[in-house]
């Protein structure tokens, strides 16, 4: 603490990120990249970037950018918000869009940034439960609120919920925006951008860093109703003209030409979700139903925490969350076969000798 | 404006960038670029990093780009914060420091970002006159107030004010933070980066945008107390956790290791720096002392928007900004030999057949 910060910095509780180890030989399973990497095509769309055009400004609009993804998406492209990974998408909603004075709703287990931003823009939040087994009960998402946010799969559980469900939220919810962060939605899930130009109200985040394997390149985007864009190109503009580098640009939009390629990896995680869960459930852990490339996972008898230690022993890197409602849970993201094999090893061997 | 929009984002008024115009065949001299490439060995090291690791999230920290920093500069890698261009360190500075209840003051005129991030974060400022010859006085810096910055060399004069006057305004303001933003501080100025031990509230700012060459690969960067430092990172860590992408850092951190480059670059545009002055004085302008690659001008008869408009038609960009003070000057980049050549044939045509 220091006496030249703004007041409102000491009492603010940074997010923190799943660990980036810097060891060599890890199975890193902790942060939900994709096992595959991201398409030729991108890659050679930053190699025809790679050049002395770096000494210039990109394109502070990303207007390429913002025409493959509404082209992908079949909207237009003023529907279309672009930022530095969704996260700092998230962020621009949430100081543009959810600054009411109400209450912010969105679910007690759910992406832990969120009441980061809260506490960056000094936005009042509730936590609303998810019901027994983890899911989101659309009714409970009711009275004076300032918006509502969730992800869809959510994370960490990696549940999936319907688009009806979803519409149903819609119906009641239109005096305040809603925001279906859609990180994971490539992995099995339905995306609710089909539903942007029946609600003026609905703002959809996705990112290019799971599904399109460019986590390292940092990539996110909203797609809704214009009047909502334009909010978040306001604060952009007074924020950072230039959020998204060239080469940034160059492979995200080349990354939406492939389809292939897409389909490919997104199976490839598909089948090997299935794999996952079925070998997780022989070793008696008690499994969510995921539609992300993810899994949320219990032992009926270990400790997460020493499992997920023990794990580590061995150079599996898994997700453990201090949260008491899910401190039993491990999240592990979904990588090749070869990693799954040597997850599976490791448990065995940790199952075998901890207790 | 939209009912779904926080209030305060109706009154934003947001940065206009300098044009980037997407034509071909232009002499774009409006927006400050270098016109020599970045390193090889910047675009050497971006190749390295061009594969399937973009798969991964990047160092959420930038640690190498840090320890380039702090070796090149001579402090301690706790005194460097790194962004997305230094706008973005900008943006987190005036949020994290500036917000005191208590007018920010810089100068009249000078970099047209600072109002624009004091409406984003509700900031009261007091724009300081520059003296009758575009001059920062420092003795002007007084009465209370929530923080003082200003660019040395300033934007978009050019002019440069010496070290001295630095610790001169720091000996007197010594409980609000002082930012230097030193974009421009690498085509003969000095930095006031050999200050920050000495001044625990002083900041320093640069960016890789102008000197090194690579705007298009946005980074930026602030050195200072790691008091100062610390508020940056929490906001940083509640804003985006990985602003800056794996092939920025790895171009940015290379690029401070080929010094004979960055000499090389420096120097040629320091020499065309001093013939686009002959040249703009022999056409009867009247040039403001510059040492940044740009320089601020007037005709000593021809009204400057029309000169603007003039070098247009010829396919030479350079910037002109309306506030009434400077209306009647142009802020030109400092090109090649060959780029300030079409400059001198284009300003002739113009000043021969305009009136």
């Amino acid at each position: 603490m220091s006496r030249f910060w703004s007041p409102f910095v000491k009492d603010l509780v940074p997010y923190v990120p799943g660990e980036q180890p810097k060891l060599q030989k890890l199975t890193k399973l902790n942060t939900n990249e994709n096992p595959y990497g991201p398409s030729p095509q991108a890659l050679a769309a930053i190699q025809q970037g790679l050049n002395d055009d770096l000494r210039r400004y990109p394109d502070p609009n990303s207007d390429q950018l913002k025409a493959a993804i509404a082209d992908y998406h079949g909207v237009d492209s003023a529907q279309v918000f672009v930022g530095n990974g969704s996260d700092e998408v998230l962020a621009h909603i949430f100081h543009g869009l959810f600054q009411h004075g109400k209450p912010l709703l969105f679910p007690d287990i759910t992406y832990s940034f969120y009441p980061v931003y809260c506490g960056l823009y000094g936005i009042p939040f509730e936590a609303i439960p998810l019901d027994a087994s983890f899911q989101i009960r659309v009714s409970d998402y009711t009275g004076m609120k300032g918006g509502i946010i969730f992800p869809n799969p959510n994370a960490p559980t990696g549940c999936f919920l319907p688009l009806a469900e979803i519409e149903r939220l819609l119906a009641v919810n239109t005096e305040t925006v809603v925001v279906i962060d859609e990180a994971y939605v490539d992995f099995g899930g339905e995306s609710a951008i089909s539903l942007v130009n029946h609600y003026p109200n609905l703002l959809v985040t996705q990112t290019l860093s799971k599904s399109r394997s460019l986590a390292g390149l940092r990539v996110g985007f909203a797609v809704g109703h214009p009047d909502l864009i334009e909010a978040l190109d306001r604060i952009k503009n007074s924020f950072n003209s230039y959020p998204l580098d060239r080469l940034a640009q160059l492979g995200a939009t080349a990354s939406f030409a492939d389809q292939a390629y897409f389909e490919q990896c997104q199976q490839a995680v598909i089948t090997e979700r299935e794999n996952l869960v079925q070998h997780l459930a022989a070793l008696d852990f008690e499994v969510l139903p995921s539609l992300a490339n993810f899994v949320f996972c219990r032992h009926r008898s270990r400790d997460a925490a020493e499992l997920a230690a023990g794990l580590r022993e061995d150079g599996v890197i898994v997700r453990h969350f201090k949260q008491t409602r899910v401190a039993q849970y491990l999240r592990i993201t979904v990588g090749r076969p070869e990693e799954s094999a040597v997850l599976f090893e490791s448990l065995q061997r940790v199952l075998g000798t901890t207790r």
